[in-house]
């Protein structure tokens, strides 16, 4: 049978922010090994006006979060973006985590259609559910589920594409 | 209505493919504002064993036309990954583009449980259309797309997040 909005967006986010979660505990196995402090890794950033791991982290966490309340007409947790070490970058997570389980699939009837306006500096943009999840949600998640990984690899972490795509 | 396997892949890579064709175009107004050779570009990569740029590439074309042909139960196009240059790389993403604009939707007629086998160096994986598109497909082209961005940020190509999102 088809897919639902509900299979596209929340099983997906559940799966890649626990890789994720994973990929940062190899992050810190490193550090630990060559005797690095972790905040150089939760500082690192790509380029000087990327955002760091930690902001990386939190996007990932705010991209999953906010397509699930918004694709099911409801008002997500409110994280505010204060992590700076790795313990917390995993309690963000697992925060993400737990709020996707409880994410009801029932409350995605009728997603497929639903109005949804996002809003940030460049001004609005209106979408039904599936163009914003399509166009907007999963491509925006992964890119920093993605980036996140770059860093870390950057740093020399030792990561490979299956700790990103996880386990079958 | 729910998404088809369809609408959740080839649109989804048609939209990301032009959104990086942009963005490559952008790290060749760069280079040449900096008079910078654009192979320094096309050979640049986040981490001594990761692909360059040009592999990131052709990493992005290839997940896109394998994920349509194995969803169709067909075989795509053979493309050689023999880009150097950035004209060769816009020439692969053209080529890409124009197979999955072919690509028949009626064709995804049953995808959600054809059985799917790819292989790796670590082995066979075993899916079925939905899983290999949520849990593989979709996970692994966002993947290389982000990487060939996040390698032009950090080289100082100045592009931003609404180029890899797009136009809306």
């Amino acid at each position: 049978m088809p897919l639902s909005l509900y299979d596209a967006s929340v099983p997906v986010f559940r799966r890649a922010l626990t890789n994720l979660d994973a990929i940062l505990t190899k992050g810190e196995e490193f550090a630990a090994a060559q005797g690095l402090d972790t905040a150089e890794l939760a500082t690192a950033r790509l380029a000087p006006d990327m955002f760091p791991l930690t902001g990386q982290i939190q996007s990932a966490s705010d991209s999953a979060k906010f397509a699930a309340a918004r694709l099911t007409g409801t008002t997500g947790p409110s994280f505010p973006d204060t992590e700076t070490t790795f313990e917390e970058l995993h309690e963000r997570i697992a925060k993400t985590l737990d709020y996707l389980a409880g994410v009801d699939p029932a409350g995605f009837e009728g997603a497929e259609t639903r109005e949804i306006v996002t809003r940030s500096r460049r001004g609005e943009r209106h979408f039904v559910g599936t163009s914003y999840l399509l166009t907007f949600a999963l491509p925006n998640f992964f890119f920093h589920v993605t980036t996140a990984y770059d860093i870390l690899r950057h740093k020399g972490v030792p990561v490979g594409k299956s700790d990103y795509l996880g386990p079958y």
